[in-house]
C-alpha cells in the first residue's frame, strides 16, 4: 500500500486538555500549557508511534471566561520549532489565524520551521471565529464569515506564491566565481489583491518538502469549499460515523470540483480515544473524565463558538433556546450542529451543555475495539486517519502503546518510518515551483 | 563583582557570516544561514564560553541586489525557539521590527519564547530602515525616521503592558476547587494609541524573569532617546575606542535623564575578533577575509544604509560624493557615520566601500592582545561588554578556546553560569508586574 493511501495519524498536543476540566484529573499536569517538557515528551511519544504528525490549536483572543486550555498556552510556531531539535520525523502543524497576520511574515516563519525541521512543517490555516480578537489586532472590527473566506484564500495565495521565491536550484553558491545565486531563478511576486499588497521575493528559500502542508479544519459552505480547494488535510469533529461518512462523501465530491485528485485530500477527524486494559477499564476511565466538569463551565463553554454568547441568562432544563441566527458568523459550522443536535434530540440546555463538554466518544474501549472501530472507519469512507487528541492523562502513551501496535499488525499503519518529510510521510508529491518546470523528488 | 558589574558576551550568529563576501572563505560553508546545525553548534560553543546571549539580526526586504546573508536566512524567533530546546543557559536574543509587526503577535511569540527557554528571551527591537519593507506588508509607504521611533515606542509599551496579564502569582490551579486562576489578577490592557488599539489581556503568563529583556541598537539622536528610556542593553558599532567612549558617556547621560540608573543599561559594541596564536596567524587571516571582497559587492554594501542607494554611477576614485540629505530617512545614524568617515579621512569612493566591507577591526591579534584590547574598552568606559560577529569561520571557536579563559583568568568573567535566566546572568532585576506590588526574586 502507498503512503498515500495507509491511515494517517496526528496527535494534538493540547496542555491541560481540550476539555474544560481536563486539568483537574488527578494525573493531570496542571502547569502543562506552558510545559516545554510536557510537549517534548508528548511529541516524542507520538512519535515512538510513528505518527505523521503533532498538531497544536489555537486562538487569538481570551477574556475571564475563556476555557482553562485557552488562556495560558504556548504559540505554536515557537513550540513546534523547539520541537523540531528533539524530533527526527513526526511533522509539526501549526494553526495560525489568517485573519489577524501578515503573509510575509507568516511565509517566513513556516518556511524557517519547514528548514530547521529538515523539511516536516503544516500550516492549519484558520479564520478566527471569536470577535473579541479585533481588538487585539488594531481592527475596528471582525471581518464576516465571507469576508474572512475570502481573505482567507487570497493570504494563503499570498503565502504560497511568497514560497516559491527561489528555484530549488538557485543557490549556486560558487566560492570561485562569487556567484551565490542565480539571479534568473529568483522571482518577484508582485501581488496586489483585495486585502493584500506584496511585493516579495521572500528571503528564505523552499524547503526539502518544497512547501510546508497546508491544514485546514471548516465545516461550514464556505469553509468545506476553502478546504476541498486548497487544503492537504482536513481536520473535523463527528459525532458519529454516519455524519463522518456524509461529510467525507461531500467534501471528496467537492475536491473533484475543483479538479484534484480526492485521494490528494485527507480527512482527519479529531478523535478523544480512552483505551482500557478491558471495558470496564475503558470505561472507569471515561466515568472519571465525566465528573471532572460542572455545569457552569460547560455553560461558558458551549458559548464559545457562538461568540462567547452568554448561555447562562437561559433555565437549564426546559428545552435549548432559540438562537435564530445566533453563530452563523462565528463558528458557523459548529454552532449549527449544536444546534442541530439540541433539535435532533429535544435537548434541554443542560443535557445539550453536558454533552459537548465530554461527548461519549466512540473510541472508548479496549485497544481492539478501537482498532476495530479506526478500521471501520477507513474501510467505510468515514476518514482517511484521524487526530487524537488525548482525552486523559496518559492517553496518548495508551494509544501508542496498546493500539498501534494492533494496527500495524493489521497493515494498516508503519512499523517505521520510510520518509523524513510531512510530505513524504504522507505519501504527498512535493508540489512544483509555479516559477520552474524542474520538481525535486520526494 | 556582581554579576551587573561583570563583562557581557554575546554571539551573533549569522549563518554565512556578516560581511558581503565571508560565505567565499575557503572553510565557509556556504549554505550556513539556513542549516541548523551550524546554528546549533555555534549557540553550544557560545554557551561554553559561558557567554550572556546568543543573537539573531534580520531584516524584512530583499532585492536581488541584497546580500548574500541577507537573501536566505532562518527567522529569528523560529530558530532561536530550536535553540532553547538545544541549550540551557544562554540568553536567546531576537530581532524583530516594530515598524510591521503587531504587538499582541510579538508579545505572545516572545512570551512564548521566554517560557520554553525557562526565561532566556531577549527582543532587540528595531525600526527596519528599507523601505522595501513597506511593500512587503500592504503598507502604503515606509513610515518616516521620527514616525518609526514613535510607533516603536508605543508597540514596545504595548508588548510590555501585554506581559504583564498576568499576575506571578495568578494561577492557582486548584483541583479541588475547581478555581485554575485568581480573576483578581488578570488585567486586560485596553490600550488605545496613536498608532495601535490592543484591548488585551495575553493568552500567556509571565516567565521565571518577569519579561523579556529589551535590546536596541539606535545610533541616531531618536534611536538614541529610545535606547535610553526603554533598552536592557544596547547594541551598536563604532570604528575606535574614541568614538565609543564617547558614545557611551552620551547614552549613560541619557539613561541618566529618564531618571534610570546608568548600571541598568548596558552597552555592547559588535566587534569581529579574528585571533592567533601569533600575531602573524591573525594577520594571515584578517587578509584572507580582506581578499574575498570584490569592489562591485562592496560598493553595492554601501547603498543598504542609504535605502539601496546606488553607488555604482560614481566614479570610484573621486572623492567620496556628496550626498546631501540621503540617508536621513533610512538608517540616520548608519549613514550619518559613513558620511563624517568620508570627510574626514577625504577618502574617495571606493576607499569608503572597501573600508566597510572589511573594517580593520581592532581586536585582531594574539588572544593576550585581544584580551587586553577588551579590558581597556572596559576600564576605560567605551562599553560594558561586546557582541562576538565572528569574522571567520571558526572564529567564535577561537575566541571561545583562546580569549575568553584570559579574560576567566583576569576576574573579569563568568567560569560557570550562577543563574538560569537571561536577566540573572545579566545582573537585572525581574522587573515588577505594572498591575501588582509582588515581586519574584531572581
Amino acid at each position: 500500500m502507498s503512503n498515500r493511501k495507509k491511515l494517517k495519524l496526528g496527535a494534538m498536543i493540547h496542555g491541560v486538555g481540550g476539555g474544560w476540566a481536563d486539568w483537574r484529573h488527578p494525573n493531570a499536569l496542571p502547569d502543562a500549557s506552558t510545559n516545554f517538557g510536557f510537549y517534548k515528551e508528548q511529541a516524542q511519544i507520538a512519535e515512538a508511534g510513528k505518527f505523521d504528525f503533532a498538531f497544536i490549536a489555537d486562538s487569538v483572543s481570551i477574556n475571564e471566561k475563556s476555557s482553562p486550555h485557552y488562556i495560558n498556552r504556548f504559540e505554536p510556531l515557537t513550540v513546534l520549532s523547539a520541537l523540531a531539535a528533539v524530533t527526527d520525523h513526526i511533522g509539526l502543524v501549526a494553526t495560525l489565524t489568517a485573519s489577524y497576520s501578515e503573509p510575509f511574515t507568516v511565509a517566513r516563519q513556516f518556511a524557517s520551521l519547514d528548514h530547521i525541521s529538515h523539511g516536516r512543517a503544516g500550516w492549519n490555516v484558520v479564520t478566527s471565529w471569536l470577535s473579541g480578537s479585533a481588538e487585539n489586532y488594531s481592527k475596528p472590527e471582525h471581518p464576516d464569515h465571507g469576508t474572512r473566506y475570502r481573505l482567507a484564500r487570497e493570504h494563503l495565495d499570498v503565502v504560497q506564491g511568497l514560497w516559491d521565491s527561489w528555484e530549488d536550484d538557485a543557490f549556486t553558491r560558487n566560492k570561485e566565481t562569487g556567484e551565490f545565486f542565480d539571479k534568473s531563478k529568483l522571482h518577484t511576486l508582485n501581488h496586489k489583491g483585495e486585502f493584500f499588497s506584496v511585493k516579495g521575493p521572500l528571503n528564505i528559500a523552499r524547503s526539502k518538502q518544497g512547501q510546508p502542508v497546508i491544514f485546514q479544519a471548516g465545516t461550514s459552505e464556505d469553509g468545506r469549499n476553502f478546504a476541498a480547494q486548497k487544503a492537504d488535510a482536513i481536520f473535523a469533529g463527528f459525532r458519529s460515523i454516519e455524519e463522518a461518512k456524509e461529510y467525507y462523501k461531500d467534501l471528496k465530491r467537492r475536491v473533484a470540483s475543483f479538479g484534484r485528485s480526492p485521494d490528494d485530500v485527507f480527512i482527519l477527524p479529531g478523535i478523544g480515544p480512552i483505551v482500557g486494559r478491558t471495558e470496564e477499564e475503558a470505561e472507569r476511565k471515561f466515568q472519571e473524565k465525566l465528573n471532572l466538569v460542572n455545569i457552569e463551565d460547560a455553560i461558558i463553554s458551549l458559548g464559545r463558538p457562538f461568540n462567547d454568547h452568554d448561555f447562562s441568562v437561559y433555565p437549564l432544563d426546559e428545552p435549548f433556546p432559540d438562537l435564530g441566527d445566533l453563530g452563523n458568523n462565528s463558528q458557523q459550522g459548529g454552532s449549527q450542529k449544536i444546534k442541530k443536535l439540541a433539535k435532533d434530540g429535544n435537548l434541554t440546555l443542560r443535557q445539550v451543555a453536558l454533552h459537548l463538554a465530554t461527548p461519549r466518544s466512540t473510541f472508548v474501549g479496549t485497544a481492539t475495539q478501537v482498532a476495530d472501530t479506526i478500521q471501520q472507519w477507513l474501510e467505510e469512507e468515514a476518514s482517511d486517519g484521524f487526530i487524537i487528541n488525548s482525552a486523559i492523562p496518559g492517553g496518548l502513551q495508551d494509544f501508542v502503546e496498546l493500539v498501534v501496535p494492533i494496527l500495524q499488525e493489521r497493515g494498516l499503519y508503519r512499523t517505521e518510518y520510510d520518509r523524513d518529510t510531512l510530505r513524504g510521510n504522507l505519501g504527498l508529491q512535493v508540489p512544483v515551483n509555479r516559477n520552474s518546470k524542474v520538481s525535486i523528488t520526494n
